[in-house]
């Protein structure tokens, strides 16, 4: 597809482009045209009827958008900003930097500017910095005729027409007729008496996070959002709503992993830019490992006698790490869905220890085996006496530091979450560090007590 | 809230009761209703009107309809049955005993179970299986008036009506029109004329992974879904697209802590369910550590003269580890939000490397700073000279390995993929579990070449 835009781009088959082009999704469009050299890309874009450009130049990325809005003049700036919803407008503003967000805004009329900068002024992670203000507001004393005139009028313009609010003259919510049920009912029947009050809603400074989760579990497909006197400002689309949750998830997992959230995707994201995002976890992650070192140290005299122990440091870590973070990605992803609450705490304990008990106690039962009849029968090469001992020694330790995993990786989510953090923060990599410092010691302690060392 | 409604419930305040949960949202009175006290339900659930009852139990989870079932005589569950759509009324059959189910096809007509029976034929991941059978249909030579009739005659039994699909006479799928473009247009005008022929679709087959990603990239509210012959069989709608989006992430998750998936939330998961998804992947990988201990068992002989080097074993692993799992956590996500393809895996190679290269020399410089500086002048009680080389094999190990985990970390998952495996397996553990061999090969090796020992 990309060749075929290409060739008839070089070959100036303008007619021939236009028609290929008009047959495509404006999404589609948009991803081919990231990806063609951007010299040719205001050509390409000019050809577009003006409605679909509009859409394609929504769905590009910030870069490319730049690229374009410097290419246009002010004329074709206009007509590509008259097309756009406000909130798809308010969202480029956003990505530029000043001296094109200023453009932008020079080619809106006052009006429009006005709403644009309200919308800008919105906390960043707000149900209002992805509301839309373009929406259906329909009153109690309508009827169903009346109403389908208002969205024959205003509709032309919305994003969204099928769910219509209701507002009384101060424009406060008091509820919300579906175009289904319009379209079910009598033409002269009052709004006031089809309308269902029971409407759920957001405020303006509700955490959009928070709103996502309000589409998932009443299944919305559009949600308004009120002023702090519960007066009608906007809505927010089923489709904003999906982009919210993957966002939140990619930032969750990049928090999991170690990594600073970026919004940007892979390949857009500069070297420098990935390598900031993971050197401060690295650099501090190996830094805490410096207490690891500072315990083996400090059984350096003894453990030149029971050098055989010091090879099963890795395996002991290794499991516990993984036993830990199986723990914490679980309870991690359980908040995020509102599974699991403060108040669960001792329930997710409880819950914790069993799960662990049985599997420190089936690894402890492998690993001896393990050690007995593999590496013992089949390569030994030490005093069997104690060479039991000493894998009684790992087994009771494996036991002991899984349990501990369990609950650490369990519990250090909830309490982040308790006092305002990140519960993702607390994945594996923080939680894996803070267990090998404990595993040493136990192991070690252990080890004394049993080997007498 | 929970209080107040057992308070009514053991007062058999019932008038009080109803007007309460009339006012409140379906999915909340589930969530209420599922904790409150089993035998409590059916009086409850036959209190609220018939219409938001169905709602209600479609909301709950699938312990608390078997239980409701079971309560509900025969005219009941008929009456439940018939408010639900088609897919709500698949989806529950699919999670109940076969006695159940077979109790609740018995209620249904023929033609709607020989519906149901086809529509749970289909395999479990596929967009078949979320389908709903229910849409509006219109075809080409019918006029926008008389649309809204067919809309007003089969749309209340139609859960969303806004994006209408226009078939020929084979059923053969041509277009779409939206109930907007039939608000927009003039009464008269012919749905060939109006209709948009360029329409995304799914076929019944298709990954339902694939088919939310569709919702994500068009913005779309509903997809059509047609069977081998392009004949319209079905709908998806948006919030079950959500619901595949979140259910997919949790798999992910639950793969990248080396965990099996479960479809059951946290609390619902007994500790034996959740003990069987846990112990696999721990058992494997402690079982693959065998290998580190194996190599260290290899250096034991050396190793005595040089027990300080042991200390930084840990150290070396952790950084080692997280930053294996960086690269993999984000290609992972990347690959899954189709930012990376396998075409695309030199491009990659060549980022990791240089952000590997950066990470490395940082960490090594600070390490060795840090080793110079405080360990040795603060806590001295080495031979300084010894020391230095000591610390420079340290370094230059933390250099090559971070290099190498980081490509490893990026390679790894781009392959799975290309070999039909889940990415998201390759996540931190197993790729741990691979590193800390690797690493403790190259210690040992760049200790034997430079402090040869």
């Amino acid at each position: 597809m990309e060749k075929e835009i290409m060739e008839l781009v070089a070959e100036k088959k303008y007619t021939k482009l236009r028609e290929l082009l008009s047959e495509m999704n404006p999404a589609d469009i948009a991803q081919i045209l990231e990806e063609l050299p951007k010299k040719e890309l205001p050509v390409i874009f000019r050809i577009l009827p003006k409605e679909p450009a509009a859409e394609v130049f929504v769905e590009m990325d910030s870069d490319t958008q730049q690229y374009l809005i410097e290419a246009f003049s002010d004329a074709e700036l206009r007509e590509v900003l008259d097309e756009l919803f406000m909130d798809d407008t308010v969202d480029i503003i956003d990505e530029m930097p000043a001296t094109v967000a200023k453009r932008i805004l020079k080619q809106t009329d006052a009006a429009t500017r006005r709403m644009i900068n309200k919308l800008l002024a919105y906390p960043e992670d707000s149900a209002g910095s992805i509301m839309t203000t373009e929406y259906i507001d329909l009153k109690g004393h309508m009827t169903v005729e009346e109403s389908f005139d208002r969205i024959r009028t205003i509709g032309f313009d919305t994003e969204m027409i099928y769910e219509c609010y209701v507002t009384d003259k101060s424009r406060h919510l008091k509820g919300y007729v579906t175009v289904k049920d319009l379209l079910l009912s009598p033409k002269n029947k009052k709004i006031s008496d089809i309308m269902d009050e029971n409407v759920i809603f957001a405020t303006t400074l509700d955490d959009k996070e928070l709103v996502a989760g309000q589409f998932e579990k009443y299944d919305l497909v559009t949600l308004p959002v009120v002023d702090t006197e519960n007066r009608l400002v906007g809505i927010i689309t089923v489709d904003d709503a999906i982009d919210v949750i993957q966002e939140e998830i990619s930032e969750d997992m990049d928090k999991m992993a170690a990594i600073l959230p970026s919004d940007k995707s892979y390949f857009k994201t500069s070297v420098i830019s990935t390598f900031k995002a993971r050197i401060p976890w690295l650099l501090l992650l190996m830094l805490s490992a410096t207490f690891t070192s500072a315990i083996i140290s400090g059984f350096e005299g003894k453990l030149s006698s029971y050098i055989a122990l010091v090879a099963f440091i890795p395996m002991i870590m290794g499991t516990v790490g993984n036993a830990g973070s199986q723990s914490s990605a679980t309870i991690i992803r359980a908040i995020s869905l509102g599974d699991v609450k403060f108040r669960d705490i001792f329930k997710v304990i409880w819950k914790e220890f069993r799960v662990s008990v049985l599997c420190g106690i089936v690894l402890s039962v492998v690993n001896f085996i393990k050690l007995i009849l593999i590496d013992h029968f089949l390569l030994d090469n030490f005093d069997a006496g104690l060479y039991i001992s000493e894998s009684l020694v790992v087994c009771l330790t494996l036991c002991v530091t899984v349990i501990i995993a369990k609950l650490v990786g369990c519990i250090l989510p909830i309490f982040a979450k308790k006092i305002g953090f990140d519960p993702a923060v607390m994945a594996s990599p923080l939680i894996t560090t803070v267990l090998d410092s404990i595993s040493l010691i136990i192991y070690f302690g252990i080890t004394a007590v049993f080997l007498s060392v």
